[in-house]
């Protein structure tokens, strides 16, 4: 999917909403665990439930490989079922990789080619050459984790960076993740990028905003872990939206009775009609 | 698998040898691919000819993953047949890990429960409640990012780091990787921790081993790569040795005829004499 035709979406919908299906086993309804592929079965009651609120799915790799081959499974149906039933839905898959070269351009076929998602999530921290393999496909976009929606961001990302000794202070004085916003930003094709910002840190979405102005940002950390929608709209938002607010828990386990699909939907709602009164007031509609 | 079983385990055989598993269906020998399970045969072949020169397998999971559901089924019968006829290797997943705290227990579940596991790659860029989920295995062991042995490593990992405003100057003035190695320490079961420390950066081993003396480092990049042998244990052994030197495509790829596994045996074997040698002139044997 290409960028425009997300933004497409956004103004269709009316709705930047991304659903994180992070399904947990211990979590979902009990009626759901005498069937085949529970997590499946989740997954499709919550999409058709969601799909016409939303304009992205975003599971978090972790919850599938828990359960091993069967959650591998789970993951591969769940993603071909949007990709048939609902191709408008852009589609990321949370997996935080990066590695060297060779292994990257294994995990974009993984992810892009074997799984057909349209974004993955990448970690930065082993630099140029663990991120370009995944910017090399077309019509695909890799999401680099800049500043992320835990306390860790604050162990490393928020570091003030001098740039390397000897080196010119070009990236001197910064905090990590806007050296890598600004590295990033030379590799190329890097107009595939989309960055991690999380909105419990909605006060740095300005300075972010200097740096990769144009970008879309993938923000989690609404709602659950505490960071506030309106916040984020006002410091995040650019011409063109730039923003896919995740929520995952807060929807998918609003309820965990037979009526779970309903209550997703409805908090799912709740969402979209603030993000309308948010896209009408900035008079992007 | 404990530290102490793995330092017998050195010892027993004379080797601090790592196998890379990471097989490209586009290099190993044609006559497997007719077999049901190419990845896994070639693996087996691998495994059963160099069991008794390595002490440690190490299969990176893109090389699964970039197979679907297919590969991670070659994956989970690569571990288990290593877990059941070799019980004695200490077996690494590749997989360069890491995400918030209850996302991270999903993946050390899938790693260490599901798979089973001794160790897991994890990437620091998170922080702290990114990679503590991992360290609460018994047993059980993670081996943090911290100087890489790809060009990419120049990117990020050795800039210099002032620490955040306002804190003190705790981590001033040090290379990011630094700081990684000495705040990793502080974090709840520590002692859980191993490191990766490329070998084509031989010269920054003996800075490395002034912040982690005793821990054990995951070297790759000697071969293929270019990293040197001697160089990295002149500056990185510690008195238990304290490396895992892995080796992937230089070993398994010796041959892509049917003679595949003994020439790999062959250049296994290589390296482990001239490992038994540096222990014996380093008088640990």
């Amino acid at each position: 999917m290409t960028t425009q035709q997300l933004i497409k979406q956004i103004k269709l919908k009316k709705s930047f909403l991304c659903i994180g299906l992070d399904v947990d086993l211990t979590k979902i309804p009990h009626h759901l665990l005498e069937l085949e592929d529970p997590i499946f079965e989740f997954n499709k009651a919550i999409i058709d439930a969601t799909h016409d609120l939303c304009v992205s799915y975003k599971p978090n790799t972790a919850f599938y490989e828990a359960y091993g081959l069967k959650g591998w499974q789970s993951l591969q149906k769940t993603i071909n079922y949007i990709n048939e039933k609902y191709p408008e839905i852009f589609t990321i898959a949370d997996a935080k990789r990066g590695d060297i070269g060779n292994t990257s351009t294994m995990y974009a076929k993984a992810f892009f080619e074997d799984l057909n998602f349209d974004s993955v999530t990448v970690a930065p921290y082993m630099g140029k050459d663990s991120v370009e393999p995944f910017l090399a496909f077309k019509d695909k976009h890799t999401i680099l984790l800049a500043l992320t929606s835990n306390e860790g961001a604050f162990d490393f990302q928020t570091k003030i960076s001098k740039g390397t000794q000897g080196e010119s202070e070009l990236n001197g004085g910064k905090e990590l993740y806007k050296v890598v916003l600004e590295t990033s930003k030379t590799w190329e094709n890097s107009e595939n990028l989309m960055y991690v910002v999380g909105a419990t840190k909605a006060e740095y979405f300005r300075e972010i905003r200097k740096i990769v102005p144009n970008s879309f940002l993938l923000v989690p950390g609404v709602g659950a872990q505490g960071g506030s929608l309106s916040e984020v709209c006002k410091f995040g938002m650019n011409e063109n939206v730039g923003l896919l607010i995740n929520s995952s828990r807060g929807i998918i386990y609003a309820s965990n009775d037979v009526d779970f699909a309903d209550e997703a939907r409805e908090e799912a709602l709740k969402m979209q009609l603030e993000m309308a009164t948010i896209l009408k007031n900035t008079n992007f509609l």
